[in-house]
């Protein structure tokens, strides 16, 4: 038997390393094609009625009512009610596909038609890993986030609360955070959307990582914002519009519908409701810049019917995950849903079988941002550390699953039986040896020996091998460089405003 | 808040009896269309290529040789070439799908089209749970496993080896397996294969449990056989399908290629040979008996690149189970592949990751019978007690997928708003009321309490959930009714054919 050479540690480790990281994938694989077009203009068509019978609400924000006024649609005090073919006439100014401009050019990442980025999981006040159990986030635990989302080469994107430094004033916990996804990490991520003022701010620090020239002619800083699920938009989400689009900047609209209680509990209505939602803000966004990226967000989950708790990675959700990438593409937007997601408290089989579902359902449908993509656990109240080590190990195999397969003479093997004959064995073959490197997809945290090795090894069950992965990491983490200048500047900003603002717990 | 009313324990446990069971699953989810027909057809042309050009080994029965000669076939030595067209027109007379006939009726399965029957794992000589570790299979353990198989009602079939009883002589084993298959649960099964009297045993006991006139009318039992890739068929193929298909009962071929090894490295390649090899052998069940019951099998593993290892859950394999699908049902044949494999030792992330994207694959692709659909552990040397019961209660999810959702005017809620203004909720609404109890798959062992509760409950993983599951069934298991005449009539064949056979290890 001749075995393939092997490769030692040098080669594993440098799987973290930025020069051998695809920035995104762009698939090849086909998109599932789940409903027929008549089902799907049959979702349509109730999204279309929610717009226009039903309407929206629009609360505490009269701007957004002026604009909608002046648009064309009728409003009734809060209510926004549009006819359909306006709200999809200002989608169509959304561009199909974008970049984000990443500050290391070789990170930017293209979202939106064949193109794939995934990034890690989002807004848990807790985190957990094996040694130290659960507690609340701190900095500490954010920084150490940012630079092993850094290093983890699947995960395209940094995403923006990886966990709530919840040690910092939540008056103040923005500028922390835009400040390391700034400087431990070349990869693009997000910005604040939680009050207007911290919108700014998230959208002037990018100007100043970026420089005007880059910042004024590129979306260099999206933000995620959720409607307030049933069929109300308030203003957080106007005003991260007004001031993230409103600078060209991106924005992510995510109807986060619990079916049975912010939504109707059938999979279908669910989504149309999703897709209603999404769609205003997607016209608002339009309607305060043509042109300003948007991406058409969905985040499904069923309920546990005994005790009425979420529940993750269940065959509903994941059914809506392969129809809404269809809808999306009818409108011609960018998607954002899925992710690996789970109710479990620890990554555990549970963990693993609830995120799997979710993440291959996600990417079948053909979700472009994928938030949540590493990490998640306990429904999004914790942040595991080992998770997102075992997540992104996953995500490098869903890589090579939307990357697909060849079917020309070569990879069918048409010469490979020159000199294997019947009940031979492949292992040495000139088909064999000028394929081998590129065949198989190389897991970090799969154990493929015998048991003896195992056990010689410790008998370390997947969840105790990532832990030494993440602590492995994070022993070897670099910073990317950035231009001194650039790091004064955004140093001298959160000095400043920190100085500015009251310490508030709110 | 309306809480839909709490079900208890006896709910629970219910879903162990046999009356709550589906016999199968019937889908009405689309299969995945990965590759277009002019790649599937490239393919083709290589699985014909190889029956043409290289040919298949036929060894050691020389009876096999005879009927491929006088079906007109090139026969040199041991090597059969046959034309592509006398291949398709010998697969042309089996059936598109077929029953397989239960003792109970209410469990008879349909094979092929649109259905989906689920058994577990086949083959593995350790067991594996969490208070008695790993350890050589028994035949206490097959009969824990047979029963535990029989409660699960997301598994339609009895598979055939769940473990090895490596306790009962291997010359008498079979008759232990069958027995227990017969008496122990009433959901159908498999035969033996690894000798020609064992299939001989398996077919006769068979006669017996069903009576003559269901069994020579009806398929009741199957064997499940493996070529020997590349391109190899030996006698215990040739002779299972002789006493199987002699008898009109039905055969699984199934080449367990591991690409690189024995077969090519690539994948469009490694499945033209897997498809060459099942589709010569489908035609061989059909010169023994046109009109035979075959499924047409497909078994690709991926390879550790450093170790040599096979590998299970890659992604590599997953894109072979989404094609194997669309080429099997271009011949017309019912499907076996997949199942919820994995290289992991204990029922883990890693263990439950592999598996759901193995699974996932396997019903998006179309599989008919899917063996090892649950409790593989370890590339298939360990049935593990805990992974089965977890496996099983996913296999309930994929039920739910493959059943897709309705988009209707009540599914799509389109009167739903009725009662629902914007901004409040669904909890308790008309619509949901109507709805809420099919809303959602209800798993046995995924958690979504809080994370107060579930430490309350003692912080048990996944795992340890399962363990108590199984134990709790075990407790609960009543033996399905048997006419006393059949019982009897086994026992007896049972009790004559062990005072023949020689005790032999071998």
């Amino acid at each position: 038997m001749t075995r393939p050479p092997p490769r030692g540690r040098k080669a594993r480790a440098s799987q973290g390393t930025p020069a051998a990281s695809p920035a995104y994938v762009t698939r090849s694989l086909p998109y599932y094609a789940m409903l027929d077009d008549e089902a799907l203009a049959r979702i349509e068509a109730q999204s279309c009625r929610l717009l226009e019978r039903v309407g929206i609400e629009f609360r505490d924000d009269p701007d957004a009512l002026r604009r909608w006024r002046v648009a064309g649609a009728e409003v009734t005090g809060t209510r926004v009610r549009v006819a359909p073919e306006l709200v999809k006439s200002l989608l169509a100014t959304a561009p199909e596909e974008f970049t984000q401009v990443a500050r290391n050019p070789a990170r930017s990442v293209r979202i939106g038609g064949q193109h794939q980025v995934f990034a890690p999981v989002y807004g848990s006040p807790f985190v957990r890993d094996l040694e130290g159990g659960r507690r609340y986030g701190t900095l500490e635990d954010f920084h150490r986030l940012v630079k092993l989302t850094h290093q983890l080469t699947p995960l395209h994107h940094s995403g923006f609360v990886t966990c709530e430094p919840c040690d910092v004033p939540v008056s103040k916990r923005h500028l922390d955070m835009l400040l390391a996804h700034m400087t431990l990490t070349d990869k693009p991520h997000l910005g604040a959307i939680t009050e207007k003022s911290r919108a700014e701010d998230s959208v002037a620090m990018a100007r100043l990582l970026h420089g005007p020239e880059v910042f004024d002619q590129h979306c260099v800083i999206m933000a995620n914002v959720n409607t307030n699920s049933p069929l109300l938009v308030d203003k957080v989400v106007t005003e991260a519009a007004a001031v993230y689009c409103g600078a060209g900047q991106g924005l992510i609209a995510v109807p986060f519908i619990l079916s049975g209680a912010m939504g109707p509990v059938t999979t279908a209505a669910a989504i149309a409701q999703a897709l209603a939602e999404a769609m205003i803000v997607g016209a608002y966004t339009q309607l305060v810049r043509p042109g300003a990226p948007f991406i058409l967000g969905n985040f499904l989950s069923s309920m546990n019917l005994r005790s009425g708790a979420p529940t993750f990675g269940m065959p509903e959700p994941l059914l809506s995950n392969l129809v809404i990438g269809q809808l999306a593409r009818r409108l011609r937007l960018p998607l954002r849903c899925g992710g690996a997601l789970t109710a479990s408290k620890l990554p555990d089989y549970q963990a693993a079988a609830e995120s799997a579902d979710s993440m291959l359902s996600t990417i079948l449908g053909g979700a472009n941002y994928v938030l949540h993509a590493a990490g998640w656990l306990e429904g999004g109240l914790a942040t595991g550390y080992e998770k997102l080590v075992l997540d992104a190990d996953r995500l490098g195999a869903y890589e090579v699953v939307l990357r697909g397969f060849a079917t020309d003479d070569d990879a069918l093997g048409v010469d490979a039986y020159g000199d294997v004959e019947p009940g031979g064995h492949f292992l040495g073959s000139a088909h064999t040896l000028s394929h081998y490197t590129t065949a198989f997809y190389e897991a970090q945290l799969s154990d493929s020996n015998s048991v003896e090795q195992w056990e010689e090894q410790g008998a370390k069950d997947a969840a105790r091998r990532a832990l030494d992965r993440w602590k492995c990491l994070l022993n070897e983490y670099e910073a990317p460089p950035l231009d001194p200048a650039r790091r004064e500047a955004l140093l001298d900003y959160v000095a400043r405003r920190k100085a500015d603002l009251p310490d508030a717990w709110y």
